[in-house]
């Protein structure tokens, strides 16, 4: 059964129950724009991750500002956007197993329909399930650039994959995917360039081994939020999968901030709102939100305008706060923002998101209420 | 929209698509009977916690083997089992706010609900609650005996508070709720023993000055997995809130071990299976299981049966199976079995429980599929 908001449209912040999944609509919008402008003045496509968000209704608004279609992780992700209105998603991702490439082949049919490739055999797979759904399926290929998660090496392995995608009949060739994942994370804004710098230097090389082997690339797809400029200014890079500008969490935040801050370029724009449910002695709070409210692999999340507040730790319902150094802290029964460490996972915790308008102002209210409708789409 | 299950019963395991999670009823089953039997004969209640399963379907089980009823974290939760037709619930925790006190109070017109409280004012708040529903709670005097998360301090602020519930109309003083959390996960026996004994004391000297203030206890409830033994023989305990135990994950079983295993008392019965997706290098397999499919706040979890294969490190969607010391390595498109570090939060990442008899045997097969009821039951 599907479960309740915490929230209704109209309702003041403050009313609204805890833990929500609240999006500051004013500040996501400015986020939205600013990637927008961003790949248009950079002359770049944006195919925005839905894997941060998992929503159609955002997937939306960011091809209205320009993107052209979204990538997912999952085929029932994509499913989820392709039933919401969206007609070019691209599984930026290998698919394995008879059931999900039955899927993935069905939803070729209904919208143009991307995935990635680092087999020889999972390409005869495609082409056998593309054939049995008679749909057509664009096929990334994929190479390592140093993430040291899926890929083929850059050069000759790539090389003969494509060979094998442009002789099928249902797959076409459409480019590489070229996704440095470990490199978003690193904190040092000059490692991060020489990382970037290396992959587009291998990318270069693979990409005039295919032109020798009569093999043109249409799109170059990669980048996440952390390291975005690079691949976009890269003359090899021509499309950006960022997904996490749209929230923005703090684990990206405090590397704005390692770069030589203020934070500049996006803002805040995720919170869990949790409840103070019990005030025991003057120096700890405790918050009804922890494990399952939000993720904590890339850290605690900080309390929001909340001077002298510590999340210590998580657990399973409860999140431990030191209020030793606040001059007010909050009472039971108060409610509070947190900016998650890592958005991705918290989404998927959530089942709404609620929509706040006027945040930062006197009087935030709820706009609207957008289900997390590929949350739990795992397969 | 709710997401189909990735099986259909009667399907062999090597079909259920993945991520999936997976049940071993017989494991399972006999997790069941060994607690039921062990808090029989050692003559205290037992009442499950319902936060680990979040199932009506098991929690049922656990009824029909003697449990006196279940515990829960969440309003949220408590609704679910009651609808699920579990008729004594604690909410072994504190409420805050108008909304979650009016929906507590409701229940408690259709099942024996009972609620934790450290606090003046939340006594006050839950009396009108409860009047104004035409309901009547039982309360739980939380102390802190250790944790340092909620609770009052053992003692006068216990007696104040039970005082205060006693005199109120619609409220019954049900005794007091004890329980150590963090000492559930110390690796050390020996220390785990001495906690609990710390915690022992504390009670004894609460429960003497409720005696001499009029005030009689009828339950004292807590314990854990990780030190259910010592407050069921401590004299003092009278119900055991153990939830772990009928999973059994790969966190407590590291304590078994240390404790001079071979691990012993309870078997693994929960399990994320998972696909092969990649396997681009010799040493490497990517697992299409990571952040959004298994809970790592308790460490990696560990690939069964599958000698050599090391969980080195998740993303979102991904996790990095390291196969260097492998001697059959699984291949592209093989499935595994993994144990999570930590049952309670994995469980809240799905919406179905795969249940598979025969797991040890040739031939497991899909037996029965049953919703993560209270999956996301946040509030």
């Amino acid at each position: 059964m599907p479960l309740d908001p915490p929230a209704q449209t109209g309702m003041v912040l403050a009313d609204v129950d805890t833990p929500a999944l609240i999006i500051d609509l004013d500040a996501f919008e400015r986020n939205l724009r600013r990637m927008a402008d961003f790949a248009r003045q950079a002359g770049v496509r944006l195919r925005p991750h839905a894997k941060t968000h998992k929503s159609p209704e955002v997937a939306k608004r960011q091809l209205a500002l320009g993107a052209c279609g979204v990538c997912c992780q999952k085929v029932a992700e994509a499913e989820i956007m392709v039933a919401g209105g969206i007609d070019d998603v691209l599984i930026s991702n290998e698919v394995a197993g008879a059931r999900k490439l039955a899927r993935l082949a069905a939803l070729g049919r209904r919208a143009r329909i991307g995935v990635c490739v680092d087999d020889l055999g999972n390409v005869e797979e495609l082409e056998a399930a593309a054939g049995a759904a008679g749909a057509s399926i664009d096929i990334m290929v994929e190479i390592d650039v140093g993430g040291r998660r899926c890929g083929v090496a850059p050069g000759a392995a790539a090389v003969e994959l494509a060979q094998r995608v442009s002789a099928s009949k249902h797959l076409s060739f459409a480019g590489l995917q070229a996704y440095y994942g470990s490199a978003q994370h690193v904190r040092e804004a000059a490692e991060r360039a020489a990382l970037i710098a290396g992959a587009v230097a291998q990318v270069r090389d693979t990409v005039a081994a295919l032109a020798a082997a009569g093999l043109a690339v249409k799109v170059i797809s990669g980048a996440g939020t952390g390291t975005y400029e690079h691949e976009a200014t890269s003359g090899v890079y021509s499309e950006l999968q960022a997904g996490s500008y749209v929230f923005m969490d703090q684990d990206y935040a405090r590397n704005r901030v390692a770069d030589g801050g203020p934070f500049q370029s996006f803002e805040h724009a995720l919170f869990v709102y949790a409840s103070v449910m019990s005030a025991p002695v003057a120096e700890r709070r405790v918050l009804d939100a922890g494990l399952k409210a939000l993720a904590f692999d890339s850290g605690m999340p900080v309390p929001w305008q909340v001077p002298g507040a510590v999340y210590l730790r998580p657990s399973d319902e409860h999140g431990n706060l030191d209020v030793s150094a606040c001059d007010r802290p909050p009472a039971r029964g108060d409610k509070l923002l947190l900016v998650p460490g890592h958005c991705d996972p918290t989404v998927n915790l959530h089942d709404w998101y609620v929509g706040v308008r006027g945040l930062a102002g006197s009087k935030p209210h709820v706009e609207s209420l957008w289900p997390v409708a590929a949350r739990g789409a795992l397969f």
